[in-house]
């Protein structure tokens, strides 16, 4: 059976909704999945204990003495051994579980599970991946933060390890592909994307071309690729729209009296609408290009979205995306 | 008096649209400004007459013979000289008028404008300033799309034009400017940002440090920094949301019998949202860092975003913002 193993002790709300979307990950499991709890051991069995019925959940515990902050720095990972995430990378190395996630310092994360599982042979640089709900569906956008400073090189490896990553999740075997930049045509970019520009141009990928930043939320194409920091900032942005939203639409609802009524009318769209935008709907972010399966998932992470993550992660082992990636790879490495 | 040239020709619904948009301009005026419709005579005098009493109205009609398209490349600007951007840019430089306006093609009008006028002794790159709505008011945004590749001298002279801008459009005379990167402290960023944070911290600007994409909307700074390419991004992205909403919204709305009704009451705020994330109600972005004044306005401005775009050339032109950048500017020099 495939192993999760999840950081009971990263993230805002941890260990108590972390330990709460593991055990329900663990009650739809149906056979496919045991999620392995890493982290104090005497803090998570009284959290596994506040839930009905866990004695016979796929569900285990691998205790870590250590754990890291929010604000630690990312070398952190490195010295404490013994923290929750370098547990969990450990026992991914070793083969003892397929995955990882945790909600905890990004930073921490990406360096014990660079160190500690490496790269992807041919891969230069990891990326991550973030799904962002569009008027199509939903959009992979990568890179949304591994990277800041990227060569073309760079890119055209997200789009390769995008377009594998979103087929194997949403069943489409020819994902559309994006260039994020200021204009449609293939001159207009800075210096980094238009020579990534001409290499997707060259690739066996599905590559229609630039898009805008307009763009996105339209669901034009099914991947969109982008250095770290444009990613990172877009994501960041997107996500703190539901906070101006809300804060305008209830300015706006005091002013207007009818407006209360049909605010109580209308708690079912308004409730939709806040999914829709709520990052905790779409689980964590995909760590792509390691030896390994790891999902970030963010430090506000709710019950939800962890137990989104947990599904994340195990259709990243189930499907072996890596040696996907793998074999995509050593065609470009033989075209060249 | 102050004369603002309106390129007549320029934008999707042009003549129609900038055509009234001036001329409800003009009957706003109180004296402050005149109007100068640039552009086919033929064309806008009819575009004129269609509105009731406009023959004491301080608008007036500079004929040019020719116009550009919306496709054409930014060099055409110079080539057809009797263009009427480039008309109107002339009628600038000759100081005939006191500023432009235009919603055309945005590279003709800055290759026209940059040709035309130059560049304000020291500034290296001109930048195009554009206001967001944020939960505390409005934040200015640039570079938004003059730059794709920018240094970090760039940036610092981008802070100290955008925080010139706003003190004059917003009475605060030390905006508080942040720079856009990947996390809060100094450290975080790309090649770029790393070392204009360096530089904005040794100026005598209210820099507050780096902001993230969450924070842009939050408010927390009147002056966002970012290059060109970033700013085009965040901005066609957040001009994009608007659509997303009524998507989402509308097939929610569908699905509730009650939220049908609730939404025919909450019309007035469902309005107010509409237009806080309405770029019309923003009038155009302002090129800064050129002598002279120059504001270019969305390809589809509506008249309400012709006028705002009026009202903010002529108050650049009437508080001389360009002295003041140059007084600025100079102090930085000397400081060096």
């Amino acid at each position: 059976m495939i192993k999760i193993a999840l950081d009971a002790m990263g993230g805002d709300n941890a260990p108590h909704d972390i330990v709460h979307g593991g055990v329900e990950a663990a009650r739809h499991s149906k056979g496919r999945f045991e999620v392995v709890l890493v982290g104090d051991k005497e803090r998570i069995q009284p959290e596994i204990d506040r839930h009905f019925r866990t004695h016979d959940l796929p569900i285990s515990i691998e205790h870590a003495s250590q754990s890291i902050t929010m604000e630690e720095q990312p070398s952190i990972a490195l010295k404490k051994k013994d923290s929750s995430i370098s547990v969990a990378i450990r026992l991914q190395r070793e083969k003892k579980v397929h995955g990882v996630i945790s909600a905890g310092n990004t930073g921490a994360v990406m360096a014990a599970a660079l160190f500690g599982l490496g790269r992807i042979e041919g891969i230069r640089r990891p990326a991550i991946g973030s799904l962002l709900p569009t008027e199509a569906g939903r959009t992979l956008l990568l890179d949304v933060g591994a990277n800041s400073d990227c060569r073309p090189e760079d890119l055209l490896q997200f789009a390769l390890m995008g377009s594998i990553y979103y087929s194997h999740l949403f069943g489409d075997m020819s994902p559309k592909i994006g260039l994020l930049s200021v204009g449609h045509e293939s001159v207009k970019g800075n210096d980094t994307t238009l020579k990534a520009n001409a290499l997707l141009q060259k690739s066996s990928l599905n590559f229609i071309g630039n898009v805008e930043g307009g763009d996105i939320l339209k669901g034009k194409t099914n991947v969109v690729i982008c250095d770290g920091f444009v990613g990172n900032i877009i994501l960041k942005f997107a996500e703190s729209l539901h906070s101006l939203f809300k804060v305008s639409m209830g300015r706006l609802v005091r002013k207007y009296l009818f407006s209360q009524i049909g605010a109580i009318l209308m708690r079912p769209t308004f409730d939709g609408i806040r999914k829709l935008f709520d990052y905790q709907e779409y689980g964590g972010a995909a760590l792509l290009g390691i030896k390994g399966v790891c999902v970030i998932a963010h430090g506000r992470s709710s019950t939800r979205a962890i137990q989104n993550s947990i599904l994340a992660a195990y259709k990243m082992a189930v499907e072996d995306i890596n040696s996907h990636i793998r074999t995509k790879l050593t065609e470009y490495l033989q075209d060249d």
